[in-house]
């Protein structure tokens, strides 16, 4: 299998670190080029000290962006930056050839509209919004080997939509009324030097924020209302926990009608992920606990139906910056390069 | 005012050593016996080093439980204690005269059948369920103030009755349907040697635990009906999170009807706790946070209107150990002893 | 007792704070002013709300900082700011009769060329180093009784100067080769945006810092050299962990003679702190334990004499925002004002 | 190259976990055995469902250690037991010819009276001392791929040893008044279900322990008194701190004489281990943190002279379940079965 060559713009964050992580070990990658304004000139091995037993930590020098340059050193190129910066680096690089994997929200969305509703700006590259495909692999494999523009999902969207889609497309559960509940560790913040993330303000803190509408709605209710063929809109509450990685999420639903029993629950889950090597549906008395997907690509999917209630209740859980971040766009990288798909990932 | 004399019966627990933390120090009580199996011959001072500071802690000494003693002994007996254990030493401390504030399930329930229900176990002693008082001040204060008897509310019970009651009681919300997701510290498993509370078992962990049916249901579902003078059933969902201490509850609620908006709600909350000593209102942007009530008896709570899903989502922030434990039956105390309500808590 | 005034400069980072925490509950004192320019405006109880439940946290504006004013409303004033800039407000605020307590490094040290040597520049107000006392009321009680400008140390010096002194006092250690061996939680750093002291940099990490020339060592090896009458160099490595309060130290020491045993270390101890109400020391098996010191005044000391190298390991623990901070600046304050030493302490 | 068989015995603590994943997915061998008593019949995946997505986990059971049986299904078979326990099971697969790689303590010492001395009981092979390699690949290569029995070190063993024995060696430091100052996270207790574990004995809190006579001192001064070729007695304190993984440790060091300079220090390092794929010298402005080694068979070495007192200051970070314990185990494992030695490891 012929190596690809990848650059990474803004590497010196947390999904851009994990990035960095994740493609100096993969089999058929050549990471060739990393980014970042603030470390520009230093080594990988400076900056991040943890990979320093990687032979090209010392020689792969931390550069400014430049999208002509990268475009000709790279095949693929992951863009792990702020909305609205992604996309001017975006234009310049499909224009020139490359694989352009993004990890913010610019290329996320349909709609222009919706947008500018939840971002508060213009969309930068209008244009492209048709171009690009949602980069859920379980759910949109096909069409993101054939792109070349990419946009990963969210982290909180990655928990809510795996666990939902199966679930709205089969109708199993009514489309409206649809509650998640997240818990989020605090890398998920980003690597920023803000007080409100600072050690002593997170420690022995547990704190709901950005309701009652937080920005990854957006995309949330766009994928939604295309498995549910119907305008979904769901009820999203993010929460910040002292941990570093992590989203656990709970979702509760209301089944379609009574017929809807723990069998066609389990069945459908079975036919949807049943063979999904990063998708693990647990069972028996098992629930998700972050801690058991911590650096992995995997998300923990589990459910339960309350007699009590009549609801059906979805937990599922993943690592923020993996499943959640840069380990699914790897995954794509590997579906759209045709590399096996758990190439690099386990 | 004349000081009473305490006994905690089971003091070598978490809400046991808060007990004592809380009455060393409370300005009308003297704190004259603690009982612990495990530490019996002990004193305060070598159990629990961090109260070493107070004159009491060397001369004070753990004995074996023995009702009849601590009958003689003390004014209020407090019972730390797993449930059904509580009840045998209830009766006959209520039958010396003692007032007898429990802090375990015994006696929160109106029905022994729900208590079978709930429990697995035949009630210890049904004659009494008719004599206690649930005591949650807040609702309460007028029963608390006249029972010999005071069963204290659990830890998440306390987060999500003080949050719903008003709103029920008002009219306000539906009955069904009502979602409480709640996010706890260890402590609330208490201080059992247990692999899955282990430090490295729950650091960098996020988990759900004991759902669909939670003990504190039966209570939480008690109370709530009674409120809302119709039988109530609630969705509610446990997690533990890597903190000492703090619940954080979410509750998902749908406005009784469309005419219930921002003013009304806000009116309820004001007429309900404007005035009450521990429950904090908040304001403006400000949201719940476990951080801001640690080691104190004020229960936080916030609320938003979602305009594009119309549910009244609710939060509450409160330390388990006191608001939701220990603090609380000192508050009742207080109450029962014709002390000021605050007394020692502030 | 008359009741006092007391003000804050400076009183949103985390010793203003913990200050604010202590006088608000302080028997003999009113809080009347808490400065801070990035919150100028705002009430106590917006800026902090767990302290909303103090009536005074409503009425209490944070304001710029400004000498002339504080200094007709204020009886005692605390400077809670960088070094530096407290000498600035104190030379205004002593001449217009105030008592000050300054929590920062600028009146510890007694000569202007060390503080150049250790803190990189000309020491703003000389003429006062000869003035203030060094607050650590263990050393020098009656000398804070008697001053208007009290130095309050540092949390590393409180943590090493109060198990030394007595010790080379007593000449029972030698007073070369001391090791001082320091882990502190992350407090420690200030409130501060800074991308080292974030969350995720900080939680699952250990490190060393600041070796080997911390700033805190100028203040040490004064106080040292004045307790053992000759000039004493110590080797200090602080190192920091993921807890939010706590700093436990541990001395590395060299008995004076062959006949330094237990009995006499014992003897020195209890001689210079048996009978102090905020120093513990801790018999039989116990080892110091920064949860057991968390949120108080108190400073834990155990020792061991090690049979197998002949040394005298000392180990402290304290909360470094109380007794490293704001409750020893309180101590002091007590001292000065006439109260009871442990008001509002314990 | 040929594939071997592995097996673990006792497989469900820390390090037994941290053996299963490292031999899950390294490239020349299966996991044939996994033993518990606790888990028996449960599957890899049930116990750790971290491990679920690995095609073995859901096949291979856990069973009875049972050594007869395990010598006919393993070519290696790894001790993960308490001390004295690890000694029976090494006798008979021995005998039957296996390879042994015993991460207790059993066989880390050359001598049968000080095992007795540190660890109370008689060693019950003493035949075997003679047999066993202490395995430290840096330090005794050779030794380790010509022998069947491989003693792992201890987790702090590691941290101090790698530092010290080549500045022992080459005589550049005094071999008398050594001290090293460890922080170890909680994982190197164990899997035990003991109140000192618990997360909230844990969490907020750091504390000495097990001082002044630690068992690991047995192994480190045996170990560095061949290395200094004279009797070496070394000052070890423990600490706990809240991190699941890493140890930290800081040796205080005295130069042998005057002339031992940066320069020589650094010489000394890199001759040691300027080619070694596990250790990572730091240089300029960088010191250890244990989240740059966590996960990683990496450990971190940094050290500064002080001009103000004369010493060598060494501070080392390592993963202890990894370089600590498994990780080394397998980088053993690798050599004596002419792998690479970095094989599985990075």
């Amino acid at each position: 299998m012929n190596t690809k060559r990848a650059a990474i713009i803004g590497a010196s964050g947390y999904s851009g670190e994990e990035l960095v992580r994740l493609l100096l070990s993969h089999p058929h990658m050549e990471l060739v080029a990393v980014t970042s304004r603030q470390y520009a000139g230093q080594t990988l091995a400076q900056v991040f000290p943890k990979f320093a037993g990687h032979p090209r930590s010392k020689t792969l020098h931390f550069t400014e962006p430049n999208a002509e340059l990268l475009a000709k050193q790279a095949d693929v190129v992951f863009l792990a930056l702020p909305h609205g910066v992604a996309a001017e680096f975006a234009v310049p690089l499909l224009n020139a050839g490359c694989i352009v994997i993004d990890l913010s929200a610019d290329f996320r969305l349909r709609s222009a509209a919706v947008y500018k509703e939840f971002y508060g700006q213009d969309h930068p590259a209008p244009e492209l919004l048709g171009k690009s495909v949602y980069g859920l692999p379980e759910i949109y494999r096909d069409e993101i080997k054939k792109s070349l523009l990419i946009a990963s999902p969210g982290c909180y969207p990655t928990s809510i939509l795996l666990p939902l889609i199966p679930l709205l497309a089969a109708k199993l559960i009514k489309p409206d009324g649809i509650i998640a509940d997240s818990l989020s560790g605090v890398s998920g913040a980003g690597r920023k030097a803000e007080v409100d993330y600072l050690f002593c303000e997170c420690n022995e803190s547990v704190r709901p924020y950005g309701l009652p509408k937080h920005r990854h709605l957006s995309e949330i209710e766009e994928q939604l209302s295309f498995a549910a063929e119907t305008k979904v809109t769901i009820q999203f509450t993010p929460h910040l926990i002292p941990v570093n990685r992590g989203i656990l999420t709970t979702l509760y639903l209301a089944p379609a009608e009574k017929s809807v029993d723990a069998k066609k629950i389990s069945a459908c889950y079975r036919k949807a992920y049943g063979n999904e090597p990063f998708v693990r549906l647990l069972d028996g008395k098992n629930l998700p606990d972050t801690k058991n997907v911590t650096g992995t690509n995997v998300i923990e999917i589990a459910w339960r139906l309350d007699p009590r209630t009549g609801r059906l209740i979805v937990m599922s859980a993943e690592d923020n910056l993996v499943k959640g971040a840069s380990g699914q766009a790897v995954q794509s990288m590997n579906l759209v390069c045709g590399f096996p798909e758990t190439a690099g990932l386990i």
